[in-house]
């Protein structure tokens, strides 16, 4: 059980640069950033780290950045789903090489399969890949895994040791942890929900894989501390206003752009991301931005912000970013 | 906020004789058996009692012989939508004269109304009620009402004391609490949905107005109980218990008939519904009688009931009024 | 076939007085108005005609004013459905007795109900209604009739002789169609979806009960019998026609608050619904009687409006009737 | 008008070999054969095409062989949606160095795009493709491009010259028709769900994108034939017929499971997809596998399918295919 994975893990937006390439600088220094700032785990090539809109080559290159960055200080969970099982397997194949904790797959997306197209698939991928396996279950992008699929799936892949769950259900992780823990107890539990990160981790999960720990990775981390210590209404308190700059991050703008934005305002370059923005968005995220700033300033989550004079020169700097990529 | 409405409101099945009229001398013994029991309030005309398949007159004579039976000894939440708003403000006023601690007002259904027709809704009822109004949010049966909307009724409209919410949505729940709490320390925040009674009341609910009360009160109310006191073990362990209950009984038949066969076997006749239920439902109801007998005797919540020999005239009698009434 | 339910039949309004009573001598003045203007057949209790915000009383007089007004000119379908399948069976009982050609009974809702539960309900019905059943089914607000369902009820219940289908999917028709009409040559198809009017038509449906028809008798009428006559490119023409006012109506506003602004526009006094509207909302129909007025006008379909002297004391006066409503 | 794209065009299979690569000489007798029965186009990697099954180099190889084998023709429309708008306009040149007619770009998925981001970035691509677009909307899968997006496309990107629409909306393909035709009399509007051909047809479309067709191309094209011709009879009997086979197709098994199999009991032999299916999943497909056969044997449809003697080899073949590959 003390094996479990455990803890938060943040699943990491990717620096982009001028020529929308893979800042390779930044994001090493990003890996460190949140290594420092107390993140259990790095997860890249999540939906946060907008695994889509990169090419498979390019998914290769991200997990080995931050594997090499990285240098085994914390776990790695490594998002390699790919167009199908095969090359599925094979990117499982080679981010073993790169010796991630395990990797990360999401339930098969664009069509929407039945349970038994989502087991097999699983199946399939489980009974060939040579490292661990968590499941992705994200319900609003992708086929659901349900509570019935991940009991087989426990039950028959000794390689699927995890499921993080991103629909925020928490009787549904109830359900999900009584089929399975019985029968598993070396099998991990993580939201992917941080809106209930304290009730999630209260009711038996093992951690969280948050966006938002990739731009206040020492707030995310804290309430886990807390909720784990019992320490119950500072954790409660503290979720609460987690809750205020996870809604205002996501409901404000398409994902994971406010994200991005608020990410920006912590010293993080990361440039425009790869989906285009039209005016009317453009100018949107700039009041986000403006809101978002006051929010993570009044909370004192800008902490470790530089200074005003440093701060200007950094918004300048992140808006010359925008307007030479027609952001 | 000492007075704000808090604890467990039994949402109560109706009991039917062998014509299908509510059966008042089991009513009042039902009353009776759930205050016995611990439950801090009752709540007729609920979902669980099946308001919408009832006429406006027997609405009215259930909450008359509910009130009669109660004497006081726990505060009602009287369920009091009908047609209109005016029929609704008759009834308001109708049950304000039964001296009910609240009225519970549904959304409207059938129709699926904006944002602002459920504020308008709402604000006509509020501006002419004699009683208290808790609103009631019910997304899957009626139209939703959001955070922006309870907001603006909780700011405009002293009469609006509570809501109860049965999306088991925790953030949504602290959206809301965040949104109307600081304004109206005298809100209550009540959850329809006991699969998570515990993170809710975590998160600052007062109270949850649950079906599962009605078969299972003494449990529902040490869960409230435990929970309040901080005991989070054992509050795990019951929730998680609870739930397989909950699931049993939502789940494997059209609600509310699986808290109608489970109540029954608690001793109270309820007799059938109005709901005909064709014979391949009957069946799995049947089946469903056994596996409720079976877990709720392993979890030892069958403890009042009486012993086999009873038992058997228990289930004798059921049957013949199932029969009888060609359920 | 010849005497299958067919043609145009018009879910009506129900004109309201300054207290929000049933407005009779309106209701007979646009009872004429529609039958003079071509419709089929009439059907009170629908939807548009908002047969839930009356009491069980309002509903039965509805229908008694309506057929006593009809004198056997066109045949009735009486919305029938009451609060549980006893209640309903009595208002089946009720209407036999006002010589309706048929009922017509939405299925079951605020439950969702499984297909079984649906099938139990309406079998409980057909079994003992005196009168023929027209099936209801309105996904977006009630439990869905689905296509085993319709066939069943159609192959066990004589008394079943229609569908009235609000769907709008054209596919969906032709499969109920499909497994009905070898067996029930008798068997009644209409769809509710005026937007589809002309290809349901054309893949063979009977006709359609269409709120439109109740604003724009005369154009809904044409469009069946240019349909019917194959008269496709004028049919198409006056498809598209139709579809604009439809969307104006239907999308522009709280339904039918959209139709009740339309049907003003052409004479008849409904005074406002029983549906608070906020003055948002207020604003808001304000702005599509204009735009209704004007969409009206170009098309011609306001030819029997009267004169602009007319017009504006018919404005004044209904501004002044929403005006004593607090409309 | 007269060049806007019209007809039939057929988004195909893509058959395997048993290592499970692209079949080339199959592929290539594929294309053959659905020309020589009558498609007007071909429409690789379509959702049939299971495009994102496929890696990108692969996407392109397909498009490579057909175009080669098609020479001339048939127009193709060339599915080039790939991971990003920097990586979608490269496969728009690398197609239009291939003398595809245009490409079809489907929404973005798995993230759920509001209307200001699907504009965007079909807006991003259209400002920089070589060749003429199609829009792609398949709400069920993909973000969906709302109407007035469309409209708006239509009137900003002379490229964008086509939606495939396949929502099976009959009156939201009115919508679009009234918003863009006026404007862009030169925009095609194509129907991507053939269960509602004939009333998509009878409304204005200009064809469709269907899978049926590559089934059995002879019928798609003479259902689209007889309805131009304004042989309603015979057309909505063979629409009758055709949906059918679509349901059987569609609905027994995971997209494009059941197409592949009614393909293989055409002659071609597609090999097992890349989708794993488990043994219940594979029973299913048997069974389903009878179920075509008769039903494509009863319309005749199975015209051109060999003697006896031959099916029974083919379907050994097919049957030996399936277990090498673990199918």
């Amino acid at each position: 059980m003390s094996d479990r994975i455990q803890g938060i893990f943040t699943p990491n937006i990717v620096p982009l640069d001028e020529r929308s390439r893979i800042n390779e600088a930044e994001l090493r220094r990003y890996v460190d950033w949140l290594i420092e700032r107390g993140v259990h785990g790095l997860y890249p090539n999540g939906s946060t780290g907008e695994f889509v809109r990169f090419t498979a080559e390019e998914r290769r290159r991200i997990v080995e950045i931050m594997a090499d960055q990285t240098r085994g200080r914390v776990p790695i969970l490594a998002g390699a789903a790919e167009a199908n099982t095969g090359e599925t397997i094979r990117a499982c194949e080679y981010y073993a090489g790169l010796n991630v904790r395990a990797v990360a797959i999401v339930a098969p997306f664009y069509y929407r399969l039945s349970p038994e197209g989502v087991y097999a698939y699983f199946k399939e991928i489980a009974d060939h890949s040579p490292v661990d396996i968590t499941l992705y279950n994200i319900p609003m992008f992708a086929s659901p895994i349900d509570v019935p699929t991940v009991q087989r799936l426990a039950a028959e892949c000794p390689r699927v040791v995890a499921i993080k769950d991103s629909s925020g259900d928490v009787p549904h992780m109830m359900r999900m942890i009584s089929a399975v823990r019985p029968e598993r107890p070396d099998f991990s539990f993580l939201t992917g929900w941080e809106a209930a990160l304290l009730p999630m981790l209260i009711i038996g999960c093992d951690g969280g894989t948050n966006a938002t720990s990739g731009i206040v990775p020492e707030v995310t981390r804290r309430l886990y501390d807390l909720t784990r210590d019992q320490k119950l209404d500072e954790a409660r308190d503290l979720q609460y206003r987690l809750l205020r700059l996870f809604d205002a991050m996501l409901y404000s703008a398409e994902f994971p752009e406010g994200f991005r934005v608020a990410l920006n305002l912590r010293g993080i370059h990361t440039g425009p991301g790869r989906q285009p923005q039209s005016s009317v968005q453009q100018q949107s995220l700039s009041q986000l931005k403006e809101q978002l700033y006051q929010l993570m300033t009044e909370e004192g989550w800008a902490a470790d912000l530089p200074d005003d004079d440093q701060i200007n020169r950094i918004v300048t700097r992140v808006l010359q970013d925008l307007q030479r990529s027609g952001w």
